[in-house]
Protein backbone atom coordinates (compact mmCIF):
# COMPACT_ATOMS: atom_id res chain seq x y z
CA UNK A 1 0.00 0.00 0.00
CA UNK A 2 1.29 3.48 -1.01
CA UNK A 3 2.17 5.96 1.72
CA UNK A 4 1.07 9.62 0.84
CA UNK A 5 2.07 12.52 1.76
CA UNK A 6 0.65 15.98 1.25
CA UNK A 7 2.47 18.45 1.31
CA UNK A 8 0.99 22.16 1.58
CA UNK A 9 0.95 25.86 3.47
CA UNK A 10 -0.81 26.12 6.48
CA UNK A 11 -2.24 28.94 5.58
CA UNK A 12 -4.59 29.11 3.42
CA UNK A 13 -6.27 26.47 4.94
CA UNK A 14 -8.33 24.76 2.77
CA UNK A 15 -6.58 25.82 -1.06
CA UNK A 16 -5.11 23.77 -3.56
CA UNK A 17 -4.87 20.90 -1.34
CA UNK A 18 -8.07 20.26 -0.13
CA UNK A 19 -9.65 18.72 -3.23
CA UNK A 20 -7.04 15.44 -2.55
CA UNK A 21 -7.77 15.54 1.23
CA UNK A 22 -11.33 15.02 0.41
CA UNK A 23 -10.60 12.42 -2.00
CA UNK A 24 -8.69 10.46 0.29
CA UNK A 25 -10.84 10.91 3.07
CA UNK A 26 -13.87 9.80 0.99
CA UNK A 27 -11.53 6.82 -0.22
CA UNK A 28 -10.99 5.80 3.49
CA UNK A 29 -7.10 5.94 2.60
CA UNK A 30 -4.76 7.28 5.85
CA UNK A 31 -2.55 9.53 4.64
CA UNK A 32 -0.21 12.17 6.28
CA UNK A 33 -1.49 15.85 6.05
CA UNK A 34 1.66 18.07 6.13
CA UNK A 35 0.92 21.52 6.70
CA UNK A 36 3.96 23.65 6.95
CA UNK A 37 4.37 27.20 7.70
CA UNK A 38 5.86 29.59 5.21
CA UNK A 39 9.01 30.32 6.95
CA UNK A 40 10.28 26.67 5.83
CA UNK A 41 9.24 27.77 2.18
CA UNK A 42 12.52 29.14 1.27
CA UNK A 43 14.50 26.14 2.03
CA UNK A 44 11.63 23.81 0.57
CA UNK A 45 10.78 25.82 -2.89
CA UNK A 46 14.26 24.22 -4.51
CA UNK A 47 13.29 20.46 -3.34
CA UNK A 48 10.02 20.90 -5.19
CA UNK A 49 10.07 20.20 -9.17
CA UNK A 50 8.45 22.94 -10.26
CA UNK A 51 8.68 25.85 -6.82
CA UNK A 52 5.51 24.95 -5.79
CA UNK A 53 3.10 22.99 -3.70
CA UNK A 54 1.16 21.15 -3.30
CA UNK A 55 3.05 18.42 -3.52
CA UNK A 56 1.82 14.43 -3.30
CA UNK A 57 5.18 12.02 -2.20
CA UNK A 58 4.01 8.50 -2.95
CA UNK A 59 6.82 6.43 -1.62
CA UNK A 60 9.70 8.90 -2.00
CA UNK A 61 8.46 10.12 -5.37
CA UNK A 62 7.12 13.79 -5.88
CA UNK A 63 3.82 14.96 -8.16
CA UNK A 64 3.31 18.10 -8.49
CA UNK A 65 0.44 19.96 -9.67
CA UNK A 66 -3.26 20.05 -7.71
CA UNK A 67 -4.98 18.77 -10.00
CA UNK A 68 -2.81 16.08 -11.36
CA UNK A 69 -2.68 14.57 -7.73
CA UNK A 70 -6.67 14.56 -6.82
CA UNK A 71 -6.86 12.88 -10.69
CA UNK A 72 -3.91 10.66 -9.64
CA UNK A 73 -5.34 9.77 -6.27
CA UNK A 74 -9.05 9.57 -7.47
CA UNK A 75 -8.14 6.76 -10.04
CA UNK A 76 -6.19 4.82 -7.43
CA UNK A 77 -8.93 4.97 -5.41
CA UNK A 78 -12.63 4.40 -7.60
CA UNK A 79 -13.25 8.23 -8.01
CA UNK A 80 -12.80 9.33 -11.26
CA UNK A 81 -15.83 7.50 -12.79
CA UNK A 82 -16.41 3.87 -13.77
CA UNK A 83 -15.20 4.08 -18.00
CA UNK A 84 -13.07 6.66 -19.67
CA UNK A 85 -16.16 8.46 -20.75
CA UNK A 86 -17.18 9.13 -17.38
CA UNK A 87 -13.03 9.81 -16.43
CA UNK A 88 -13.27 12.56 -18.55
CA UNK A 89 -16.01 13.88 -18.08
CA UNK A 90 -14.78 13.82 -13.94
CA UNK A 91 -11.46 15.91 -15.34
CA UNK A 92 -14.28 18.17 -17.47
CA UNK A 93 -15.79 19.41 -14.07
CA UNK A 94 -12.77 19.40 -12.21
CA UNK A 95 -11.33 21.92 -14.97
CA UNK A 96 -14.54 23.99 -14.32
CA UNK A 97 -13.90 24.28 -11.05
CA UNK A 98 -9.91 25.24 -11.49
CA UNK A 99 -11.31 28.03 -13.78
CA UNK A 100 -14.04 29.48 -11.24
CA UNK A 101 -10.65 29.45 -8.76
CA UNK A 102 -8.45 31.21 -11.22
CA UNK A 103 -11.26 33.86 -11.59
CA UNK A 104 -11.98 34.27 -7.84
CA UNK A 105 -8.52 34.56 -7.54
CA UNK A 106 -8.24 37.66 -9.38
CA UNK A 107 -10.65 39.74 -7.10
CA UNK A 108 -8.78 38.23 -3.97
CA UNK A 109 -5.74 39.82 -4.52
CA UNK A 110 -6.92 43.41 -5.24
CA UNK A 111 -6.08 46.20 -2.81
CA UNK A 112 -8.22 48.57 -3.28
CA UNK A 113 -11.73 47.64 -1.12
CA UNK A 114 -13.81 49.21 -3.24
CA UNK A 115 -12.32 47.76 -6.74
CA UNK A 116 -12.57 44.38 -5.00
CA UNK A 117 -15.89 44.52 -4.10
CA UNK A 118 -17.21 45.73 -7.59
CA UNK A 119 -15.00 42.77 -8.70
CA UNK A 120 -16.33 39.81 -7.01
CA UNK A 121 -19.93 41.10 -7.20
CA UNK A 122 -19.26 40.74 -11.03
CA UNK A 123 -17.83 37.69 -10.87
CA UNK A 124 -21.14 36.37 -8.79
CA UNK A 125 -23.57 38.10 -11.32
CA UNK A 126 -21.79 36.96 -14.33
CA UNK A 127 -19.15 33.95 -14.40
CA UNK A 128 -20.95 32.56 -11.50
CA UNK A 129 -24.14 32.73 -11.65
CA UNK A 130 -24.07 31.33 -15.40
CA UNK A 131 -21.99 28.57 -14.48
CA UNK A 132 -25.00 27.70 -12.04
CA UNK A 133 -27.58 27.62 -14.34
CA UNK A 134 -25.55 25.49 -16.59
CA UNK A 135 -24.19 22.79 -13.94
CA UNK A 136 -27.69 22.73 -12.87
CA UNK A 137 -28.84 21.69 -16.46
CA UNK A 138 -26.41 18.90 -16.26
CA UNK A 139 -27.50 17.42 -13.12
CA UNK A 140 -30.63 17.42 -14.19
CA UNK A 141 -29.61 16.02 -17.57
CA UNK A 142 -27.63 13.33 -15.84
CA UNK A 143 -30.54 12.94 -13.43
CA UNK A 144 -28.58 10.47 -10.84
CA UNK A 145 -27.98 12.92 -7.79
CA UNK A 146 -24.38 13.38 -9.11
CA UNK A 147 -22.44 14.78 -11.72
CA UNK A 148 -20.61 12.02 -13.12
CA UNK A 149 -22.57 8.42 -13.18
CA UNK A 150 -24.75 7.36 -11.01
CA UNK A 151 -22.11 7.31 -7.65
CA UNK A 152 -20.01 10.13 -5.84
CA UNK A 153 -16.59 11.02 -7.92
CA UNK A 154 -14.09 13.54 -7.64
CA UNK A 155 -16.29 15.50 -9.73
CA UNK A 156 -18.36 16.05 -7.01
CA UNK A 157 -15.87 16.62 -4.45
CA UNK A 158 -14.60 19.67 -6.69
CA UNK A 159 -17.80 21.20 -6.31
CA UNK A 160 -18.68 20.89 -3.07
CA UNK A 161 -14.69 21.85 -2.06
CA UNK A 162 -14.85 25.33 -3.75
CA UNK A 163 -18.51 25.81 -3.84
CA UNK A 164 -18.78 25.19 0.81
CA UNK A 165 -15.73 27.95 0.84
CA UNK A 166 -18.30 30.11 -0.93
CA UNK A 167 -21.31 29.58 1.13
CA UNK A 168 -19.12 29.66 4.73
CA UNK A 169 -16.89 31.86 3.82
CA UNK A 170 -17.00 34.16 1.19
CA UNK A 171 -20.52 35.36 0.00
CA UNK A 172 -23.41 33.05 1.70
CA UNK A 173 -25.63 31.10 -0.33
CA UNK A 174 -27.87 33.12 -1.83
CA UNK A 175 -26.54 32.48 -5.22
CA UNK A 176 -27.81 28.63 -5.27
CA UNK A 177 -31.76 29.48 -4.31
CA UNK A 178 -32.75 28.21 -8.28
CA UNK A 179 -30.43 25.53 -8.25
CA UNK A 180 -31.93 22.91 -5.84
CA UNK A 181 -30.03 19.91 -7.56
CA UNK A 182 -26.89 21.50 -7.07
CA UNK A 183 -27.60 22.50 -3.71
CA UNK A 184 -28.69 18.98 -3.06
CA UNK A 185 -25.54 17.90 -4.27
CA UNK A 186 -23.56 19.91 -1.74
CA UNK A 187 -25.50 18.20 1.28
CA UNK A 188 -25.44 14.83 0.00
CA UNK A 189 -21.49 15.21 -0.16
CA UNK A 190 -21.41 17.29 2.70
CA UNK A 191 -23.10 14.36 4.67
CA UNK A 192 -21.94 11.33 3.37
CA UNK A 193 -19.82 9.37 6.02
CA UNK A 194 -16.30 10.00 5.41
CA UNK A 195 -16.08 12.99 3.93
CA UNK A 196 -18.35 13.99 7.23
CA UNK A 197 -15.66 12.29 9.51
CA UNK A 198 -13.24 14.47 7.48
CA UNK A 199 -14.70 17.82 7.42
CA UNK A 200 -15.99 17.46 11.07
CA UNK A 201 -11.90 16.56 12.12
CA UNK A 202 -10.41 19.33 10.25
CA UNK A 203 -13.15 22.18 11.69
CA UNK A 204 -12.61 21.08 15.31
CA UNK A 205 -8.77 20.91 14.37
CA UNK A 206 -8.30 24.26 12.63
CA UNK A 207 -11.65 26.18 13.11
CA UNK A 208 -12.03 25.54 16.51
CA UNK A 209 -13.85 28.58 16.99
CA UNK A 210 -16.14 28.01 14.18
CA UNK A 211 -14.06 30.88 12.33
CA UNK A 212 -12.12 30.40 9.06
CA UNK B 1 -13.78 3.40 -34.11
CA UNK B 2 -14.80 6.98 -32.73
CA UNK B 3 -15.51 10.14 -34.86
CA UNK B 4 -13.87 12.95 -33.25
CA UNK B 5 -14.86 16.51 -34.12
CA UNK B 6 -12.92 19.48 -32.49
CA UNK B 7 -14.97 22.75 -32.36
CA UNK B 8 -13.13 25.75 -31.78
CA UNK B 9 -12.84 29.40 -33.20
CA UNK B 10 -11.20 30.06 -36.00
CA UNK B 11 -9.17 32.09 -34.52
CA UNK B 12 -6.64 32.53 -33.14
CA UNK B 13 -5.81 29.58 -34.97
CA UNK B 14 -3.26 27.65 -32.22
CA UNK B 15 -5.16 28.70 -28.95
CA UNK B 16 -6.97 26.16 -26.78
CA UNK B 17 -7.46 23.20 -29.20
CA UNK B 18 -3.70 22.93 -30.14
CA UNK B 19 -2.78 19.78 -28.19
CA UNK B 20 -5.36 18.02 -28.60
CA UNK B 21 -5.01 18.58 -32.91
CA UNK B 22 -1.47 17.84 -31.90
CA UNK B 23 -2.64 14.32 -29.69
CA UNK B 24 -4.61 13.30 -32.90
CA UNK B 25 -1.90 13.83 -34.95
CA UNK B 26 0.63 11.85 -33.62
CA UNK B 27 -1.49 9.16 -32.81
CA UNK B 28 -2.29 9.21 -36.70
CA UNK B 29 -6.29 9.23 -35.76
CA UNK B 30 -8.69 11.28 -38.32
CA UNK B 31 -10.99 14.13 -37.14
CA UNK B 32 -12.71 16.68 -38.05
CA UNK B 33 -10.99 20.37 -37.04
CA UNK B 34 -14.05 22.24 -37.23
CA UNK B 35 -13.05 25.92 -37.06
CA UNK B 36 -16.19 28.49 -36.90
CA UNK B 37 -16.40 32.18 -37.30
CA UNK B 38 -16.90 34.94 -33.73
CA UNK B 39 -20.35 35.05 -35.67
CA UNK B 40 -21.91 31.99 -34.93
CA UNK B 41 -20.63 31.91 -31.26
CA UNK B 42 -24.14 33.62 -30.07
CA UNK B 43 -25.91 30.68 -31.43
CA UNK B 44 -23.67 28.00 -30.69
CA UNK B 45 -22.55 28.89 -27.24
CA UNK B 46 -26.19 27.79 -25.10
CA UNK B 47 -25.86 24.02 -26.96
CA UNK B 48 -22.37 23.70 -25.00
CA UNK B 49 -22.47 22.98 -21.95
CA UNK B 50 -20.81 25.50 -20.22
CA UNK B 51 -20.83 27.76 -23.10
CA UNK B 52 -17.56 27.28 -24.00
CA UNK B 53 -14.91 25.92 -26.15
CA UNK B 54 -12.83 23.82 -27.46
CA UNK B 55 -15.60 20.70 -27.40
CA UNK B 56 -14.82 17.34 -28.62
CA UNK B 57 -17.74 15.72 -29.87
CA UNK B 58 -17.58 11.94 -29.53
CA UNK B 59 -20.10 10.02 -31.42
CA UNK B 60 -22.84 12.86 -30.32
CA UNK B 61 -21.80 13.22 -26.73
CA UNK B 62 -19.82 16.48 -25.60
CA UNK B 63 -17.01 16.85 -23.82
CA UNK B 64 -15.97 20.50 -22.90
CA UNK B 65 -12.58 21.67 -20.95
CA UNK B 66 -9.14 21.73 -23.71
CA UNK B 67 -7.32 19.96 -21.01
CA UNK B 68 -10.37 17.27 -20.44
CA UNK B 69 -9.92 16.23 -24.04
CA UNK B 70 -6.72 16.79 -24.69
CA UNK B 71 -6.34 14.09 -21.57
CA UNK B 72 -8.90 11.42 -22.97
CA UNK B 73 -7.33 11.72 -26.10
CA UNK B 74 -4.10 10.91 -24.93
CA UNK B 75 -5.24 7.89 -22.74
CA UNK B 76 -7.09 6.50 -25.38
CA UNK B 77 -4.45 6.80 -28.07
CA UNK B 78 -1.44 5.41 -26.25
CA UNK B 79 0.39 8.84 -25.37
CA UNK B 80 -0.42 9.21 -21.41
CA UNK B 81 2.45 6.73 -20.18
CA UNK B 82 2.59 3.41 -19.90
CA UNK B 83 1.15 3.20 -16.06
CA UNK B 84 -0.74 5.12 -13.55
CA UNK B 85 2.23 6.91 -12.23
CA UNK B 86 3.38 8.29 -15.64
CA UNK B 87 -0.49 9.20 -16.53
CA UNK B 88 -0.01 11.44 -13.74
CA UNK B 89 3.43 12.91 -14.32
CA UNK B 90 1.85 13.83 -18.02
CA UNK B 91 -1.07 15.01 -16.34
CA UNK B 92 1.54 17.30 -14.42
CA UNK B 93 2.97 18.94 -17.32
CA UNK B 94 0.21 19.79 -18.91
CA UNK B 95 -0.99 21.52 -15.96
CA UNK B 96 2.56 23.53 -15.63
CA UNK B 97 1.89 24.54 -19.74
CA UNK B 98 -1.96 25.53 -18.27
CA UNK B 99 -0.27 27.73 -15.80
CA UNK B 100 1.71 29.36 -17.86
CA UNK B 101 -1.00 29.76 -20.43
CA UNK B 102 -3.04 31.59 -18.27
CA UNK B 103 -0.36 33.90 -16.81
CA UNK B 104 0.62 35.17 -20.16
CA UNK B 105 -2.85 35.51 -20.93
CA UNK B 106 -2.83 38.63 -18.58
CA UNK B 107 -0.20 40.61 -20.26
CA UNK B 108 -2.07 39.89 -23.64
CA UNK B 109 -5.40 41.60 -22.79
CA UNK B 110 -3.37 44.33 -21.54
CA UNK B 111 -4.68 47.48 -23.16
CA UNK B 112 -1.78 49.91 -22.58
CA UNK B 113 1.56 49.25 -24.89
CA UNK B 114 4.02 50.27 -22.32
CA UNK B 115 2.72 48.13 -19.52
CA UNK B 116 1.94 45.53 -21.51
CA UNK B 117 5.49 45.50 -22.53
CA UNK B 118 6.56 45.61 -18.81
CA UNK B 119 4.45 42.73 -17.71
CA UNK B 120 5.67 40.49 -20.90
CA UNK B 121 9.33 41.25 -20.11
CA UNK B 122 8.73 39.82 -16.34
CA UNK B 123 6.84 36.95 -17.47
CA UNK B 124 9.83 36.21 -19.36
CA UNK B 125 12.65 37.12 -16.92
CA UNK B 126 10.67 35.22 -13.74
CA UNK B 127 7.71 33.10 -14.29
CA UNK B 128 9.59 31.59 -18.00
CA UNK B 129 12.94 31.66 -16.75
CA UNK B 130 12.15 29.85 -13.18
CA UNK B 131 10.45 27.20 -15.18
CA UNK B 132 12.54 26.32 -18.09
CA UNK B 133 15.42 25.47 -15.66
CA UNK B 134 13.14 23.72 -13.25
CA UNK B 135 12.15 22.07 -16.57
CA UNK B 136 15.67 21.36 -17.83
CA UNK B 137 15.87 19.88 -14.69
CA UNK B 138 13.83 17.17 -14.84
CA UNK B 139 14.62 16.71 -18.57
CA UNK B 140 18.35 15.94 -17.37
CA UNK B 141 16.76 13.70 -14.11
CA UNK B 142 14.84 11.55 -16.90
CA UNK B 143 17.84 11.61 -19.09
CA UNK B 144 15.66 9.81 -21.80
CA UNK B 145 14.98 12.75 -24.08
CA UNK B 146 11.31 13.12 -23.40
CA UNK B 147 9.61 14.09 -19.78
CA UNK B 148 7.88 11.20 -19.10
CA UNK B 149 9.17 7.61 -19.35
CA UNK B 150 11.04 6.67 -22.40
CA UNK B 151 8.61 7.61 -25.08
CA UNK B 152 6.95 10.75 -26.06
CA UNK B 153 3.24 12.14 -24.58
CA UNK B 154 1.00 14.30 -24.44
CA UNK B 155 3.55 16.14 -21.80
CA UNK B 156 5.97 16.68 -24.74
CA UNK B 157 2.85 18.38 -27.47
CA UNK B 158 1.97 20.09 -24.86
CA UNK B 159 5.09 22.11 -24.07
CA UNK B 160 6.05 22.44 -28.00
CA UNK B 161 2.40 23.43 -28.39
CA UNK B 162 3.37 26.72 -26.11
CA UNK B 163 6.76 26.94 -26.45
CA UNK B 164 7.03 26.94 -30.38
CA UNK B 165 4.18 29.69 -30.45
CA UNK B 166 6.54 31.70 -27.62
CA UNK B 167 9.84 30.47 -30.21
CA UNK B 168 7.81 31.52 -33.44
CA UNK B 169 5.17 34.16 -32.61
CA UNK B 170 5.88 36.03 -29.37
CA UNK B 171 9.57 35.85 -27.97
CA UNK B 172 12.24 34.22 -29.96
CA UNK B 173 14.07 31.48 -29.08
CA UNK B 174 16.62 33.21 -26.33
CA UNK B 175 15.11 32.46 -23.92
CA UNK B 176 15.87 29.08 -23.90
CA UNK B 177 19.89 29.48 -24.61
CA UNK B 178 21.06 27.85 -21.48
CA UNK B 179 18.47 24.88 -21.66
CA UNK B 180 19.54 22.34 -24.81
CA UNK B 181 17.60 19.57 -23.33
CA UNK B 182 14.09 21.33 -23.56
CA UNK B 183 15.80 22.88 -26.95
CA UNK B 184 16.34 19.67 -28.36
CA UNK B 185 13.34 17.83 -27.37
CA UNK B 186 11.08 20.76 -29.08
CA UNK B 187 12.82 19.99 -32.17
CA UNK B 188 12.71 16.53 -31.25
CA UNK B 189 9.01 16.54 -31.53
CA UNK B 190 8.88 19.02 -34.42
CA UNK B 191 10.31 16.36 -36.39
CA UNK B 192 8.92 13.29 -35.29
CA UNK B 193 6.85 12.45 -38.74
CA UNK B 194 3.25 12.71 -38.03
CA UNK B 195 4.20 16.10 -35.96
CA UNK B 196 5.84 17.32 -39.05
CA UNK B 197 2.93 16.26 -41.39
CA UNK B 198 0.27 17.98 -38.95
CA UNK B 199 2.66 21.35 -38.68
CA UNK B 200 3.51 21.45 -42.07
CA UNK B 201 -0.06 21.06 -43.31
CA UNK B 202 -1.63 23.35 -40.86
CA UNK B 203 0.82 26.19 -41.88
CA UNK B 204 0.43 25.82 -45.40
CA UNK B 205 -3.43 26.19 -44.92
CA UNK B 206 -3.52 28.47 -42.35
CA UNK B 207 -0.50 30.76 -42.33
CA UNK B 208 0.26 30.20 -45.90
CA UNK B 209 2.08 33.56 -46.40
CA UNK B 210 4.18 32.59 -43.34
CA UNK B 211 3.19 34.82 -40.86
CA UNK B 212 0.66 33.65 -38.05
N1 LIG C 1 -1.42 25.21 -10.64
C1 LIG C 1 -0.72 24.95 -9.39
C2 LIG C 1 -0.64 26.20 -8.58
C3 LIG C 1 0.14 26.00 -7.34
C4 LIG C 1 0.36 27.29 -6.58
O1 LIG C 1 -0.03 28.37 -7.01
N2 LIG C 1 1.01 27.13 -5.41
C5 LIG C 1 1.28 28.26 -4.55
C6 LIG C 1 0.51 28.13 -3.26
S1 LIG C 1 -1.26 28.03 -3.53
C7 LIG C 1 2.76 28.25 -4.22
O2 LIG C 1 3.39 27.20 -4.16
N3 LIG C 1 3.31 29.44 -3.98
C8 LIG C 1 4.65 29.62 -3.52
C9 LIG C 1 5.61 30.00 -4.60
O3 LIG C 1 5.22 30.07 -5.80
O4 LIG C 1 6.78 30.24 -4.26
C10 LIG C 1 -1.46 23.85 -8.63
O5 LIG C 1 -2.68 23.76 -8.80
O6 LIG C 1 -0.84 23.08 -7.90
N1 LIG D 1 -10.51 26.36 -19.33
C1 LIG D 1 -11.21 26.37 -20.59
C2 LIG D 1 -11.19 27.76 -21.17
C3 LIG D 1 -11.99 27.82 -22.44
C4 LIG D 1 -12.10 29.23 -22.95
O1 LIG D 1 -11.63 30.20 -22.35
N2 LIG D 1 -12.74 29.35 -24.11
C5 LIG D 1 -12.92 30.62 -24.75
C6 LIG D 1 -12.15 30.66 -26.07
S1 LIG D 1 -10.41 30.36 -25.84
C7 LIG D 1 -14.41 30.79 -25.09
O2 LIG D 1 -15.12 29.82 -25.33
N3 LIG D 1 -14.86 32.04 -25.13
C8 LIG D 1 -16.19 32.40 -25.54
C9 LIG D 1 -17.11 32.66 -24.37
O3 LIG D 1 -16.72 32.50 -23.22
O4 LIG D 1 -18.26 33.06 -24.67
C10 LIG D 1 -10.56 25.37 -21.54
O5 LIG D 1 -9.35 25.16 -21.40
O6 LIG D 1 -11.26 24.79 -22.39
Amino acid sequence: MAVYKLHYFDNPRRGHAELSRLILSQAGVQFEDVRFPHSEWPNMKPTTPFGQVPILEVNGQMLAQSNAIARYLARQHGLAGKDEWEQAQTDMYIENINDLLNAVAVPFVEKDPAKQKEMYGKFMTETIAFHVVAVEKQLKKNNTGYLVGDRLTAADLAYYALFSDFIEVKFGGAFLKDAPLLKSLLVRVRTSPNVKKWIDFRNSKYYPDGNE
